[in-house]
């Protein structure tokens, strides 16, 4: 449950004592209120690194107290924190609320993914980040200690987010042909901020959104936590097949298209220019609105990608995302969406009202790197790393797994998408190797019915990691195949 | 619609041709796609700073084009942008799908409030921030140059918030009596994404919500959009009246209670210790959760507030939330949820889900800020600094409003929350101050009943607005009085 708490080896209060001490503070504080499902004695004895015996004599002293109980089929719960006698009255039942919440839990597989991301050991095999040493911390204090002396603020920004940063983002989309006012931008905390407030705002329970398959919005909840529903349209190597999009349009009522054109999430594809042109001719056709996911699009090795949907749309069809938690730093927390006006507009409103705006120290410092030119800068360097290593994890894909897998070769962005060619249950590969200290993104994260295909990313673990952790994986995924 | 765009007066261009051009760039980009409602000539006016009839005249000439076109009853609408011509296709909708969203739109007096905070020149009485001048920008700055070498990252931080962050509330709140693990801390981009997190996460549609009576909870509609309900619960002198709460509990089924004791948002108010005692016990026999909104805590001006109800709470009843918004800078948009373990977890895991966590870079600067004792020493500032606006601020309303008005005398946070006790229009005195540049917080955005008060804030305008923007507002509700 919490992370922090550490057994302290040296001392010379005994283990069970202090693992004691510590579970009968989270009682009495109420931080494990009466109710709260106490782990299992084997992820107990994980947690705190003893044996699981340690474990059995500390919980056998707080049963002793009448703090905890074990009930069969509830596994063992807290029973009571002596204040609940005092008060002579149970503690709100909060299981029953956070069952309540509209919204979904994370599915069970990003849940573990996110708690073993915690683990520092781990060797992360499919996370969509850059790595720390691609990440410009030394310029971004630099940075800060710079010219801060006209734009800096603590207080809050514009509803749009400020006005100096959407002027620099206007200037960066004209160098990509889109043309867009600052009044037609808003600055969101990242893409996913950005996802649900178009959720929020523009679609009802029950729309039907256009998606890719497999998709990164299958990853997350946004839309599917407000009752709507995605439908998955295949692709072949020039991106989103557009060919059935108007029929399917009709039969049913979509409210909007997703894509990523350039570098897509998970399988790494680029659309191409004429694929493009056609995607924007039909949606434009049938009046489908088209979020165009372009978070991955400065990140090309040897030509920019064709130019996004939005360059090209005069309709006011496509509302565009971009962000810079792929290339400056995720932990910034700042994306934008450019669209309509009066779409702008709402969406801002709906902004305002869920958080007030986004940090005016990021957008201080996104502001900066642009003007600067340090933005550019960066990118041709992370381009550079990038590119190599692709390079360097195709050569690994070449010699160790060229007998059981397919794969595409990305002209950009952080992903290959691991076509694994004989029946394996992913399930188990996942397990397996989390128990080595192995992360991996399974395809059925972005495709619920797919069994065959992993998502690498060779953006985040270090070289030696992706070398020592892709040949122990081509092992693993040797042993279990069916 | 926009605020950025502004006329170039000295321009050889003459000024109807700029206003033209202007708009027909909009209309060609898709800024403002076919079916866009354009502001009244009025309005336009007002916004360009010209004469009426140069805006006619430039409509005029969009009209001609057969660009704009004017129905009666839908006012001015883009009409056409020779693109749509092209494609044989007019746009989607957006109109309907800006309509078409759960979330309420804010209301029209919210949406007002927050556009006219966007002229600089503007005398906002009742704004609920610290004055500019207040805020630690040049500290800010040092802070960034200073100690920055071990725990900077431009990455993600921990599903909770970063631990580093954690660790240092922790021991803050462990000042105030709280006891609290850092995994019992959730870092929140601001107190209203924590109450956004509730909402999603712990009650559904239908729940009801007792609220002190008049709430900030009625100015937002976090819990109203998703399909909750408020109760109001009268006040006194000493806080919120705790005598019926267990009747009201039983007969409405309610879910949750949230309260302000310290520095109550509108009305200033302070809930005695007592009186504290008294909630947490009935909450506790009627089971029912506390939402402790904390963010006006820390700035008292002669003696702390009594301990918060969660510093009392054993049984894990009571949310607790505190935030950096009020003291150190809104911009920052860094907060804090602390309550029962299983609780925490479930909000963490839709935190990941709605933005992946706060800016890092803001998590960072605000642990620094207590770790080295820098925000305590600022906290003694604008203590000070408070206080002495609050006694200037009360001199001006004893020798300006004692015939017509009552207030209280706060003894923290920002607000006092004026009783003008005759009859009279707010909607109208809000709108007359508006015109002469002064922005009110009327009481009916807090109490939609509410015709007799204004939330007056001492902490945002210069003393030089507060004493001339009083003295004139208190001519203007002597013109208004019924």
């Amino acid at each position: 449950m919490s992370e922090e708490w550490e057994l302290n080896k040296s001392s010379s209060v005994p283990l069970h004592q202090q693992i004691y001490d510590y579970m009968k503070r989270r009682i009495m504080n109420g931080e494990w209120p009466v109710g709260t499902r106490i782990p299992a004695q084997r992820e107990l004895a994980a947690k705190f690194q003893v044996n699981r015996s340690t474990v059995v004599y500390a919980l056998g002293e707080l049963s002793a107290d009448g703090l905890i109980d074990s009930k069969v089929g509830q596994g063992t719960v807290v029973a009571n924190n002596t204040w609940s006698l005092l008060a002579a009255a149970s503690p709100p039942d909060w299981n029953r609320y956070v069952k309540s919440g509209s919204y979904q839990p994370n599915i069970q597989m990003i849940q573990q993914i996110n708690q073993a991301e915690m683990n520092s050991n781990m060797v992360r095999l499919g996370t969509g980040e850059l790595s720390p040493a691609l990440l410009p911390t030394d310029k971004m204090k630099e940075m800060f200690h710079g010219s801060l002396e006209n734009k800096f603020t603590l207080g809050y920004s514009e509803p749009k987010g400020s006005l100096y940063l959407r002027e620099r983002i206007s200037r960066y989309l004209h160098t990509k042909g889109i043309q867009a006012s600052p009044s037609s931008i808003l600055i969101v905390s990242g893409g996913l901020q950005g996802l649900q407030l178009i959720s929020l705002g523009l679609l009802h329970s029950g729309s039907m959104i256009f998606v890719e398959n497999p998709t990164y919005l299958n990853s997350i909840h946004v839309f599917q936590s407000a009752g709507m529903e995605l439908f998955g349209i295949p692709m072949d190597h020039e991106g989103l097949r557009t060919e059935s999009i108007g029929r399917l349009k009709r039969q049913h009522h979509a409210a909007l298209l997703y894509t990523i054109p350039s570098f897509h999430n998970p399988t790494g594809g680029l659309m191409s220019s004429q694929r493009r042109a056609e995607l924007l001719t039909v949606c434009t056709q049938e009046r489908l609105p088209v979020i165009e996911d372009d978070v991955y699009g400065d990140l090309w090795f040897d030509t920019p990608p064709p130019s996004p949907l939005k360059a090209q749309d005069r309709q006011g069809l496509v509302l565009y995302m971009g962000s810079m938690s792929k290339t400056l730093g995720p932990g910034l927390r700042i994306g934008w969406i450019v669209g309509p006006e009066p779409v702008i507009d709402r969406l801002s409103d709906i902004k305002m009202q869920t958080d007030y705006g986004s940090s005016s120290l990021s957008q201080h410092a996104v502001a900066e790197w642009l003007s600067s030119g340090l933005y550019e800068e960066h990118l041709a360097r992370i381009r550079t790393e990038l590119k190599y290593r692709r390079d360097y994890t195709i050569a690994i894909l070449v010699q160790h797994y060229h007998e059981f897998a397919e794969w595409n070769m990305p002209q950009g962005g952080f992903y290959i998408w691991l076509h694994i060619l004989r029946p394996i249950s992913m399930r188990k590969l996942f397990e397996r190797a989390l128990k080595e200290g192995i992360l991996l993104n399974p395809g059925n994260i972005y495709d619920r019915h797919d069994q065959q295909h992993l998502r690498l990313s060779y953006a985040y673990a270090s070289l030696d990691q992706l070398e020592n952790g892709l040949i122990r994986l081509a092992e693993l995924i040797r042993q279990n195949l069916q």
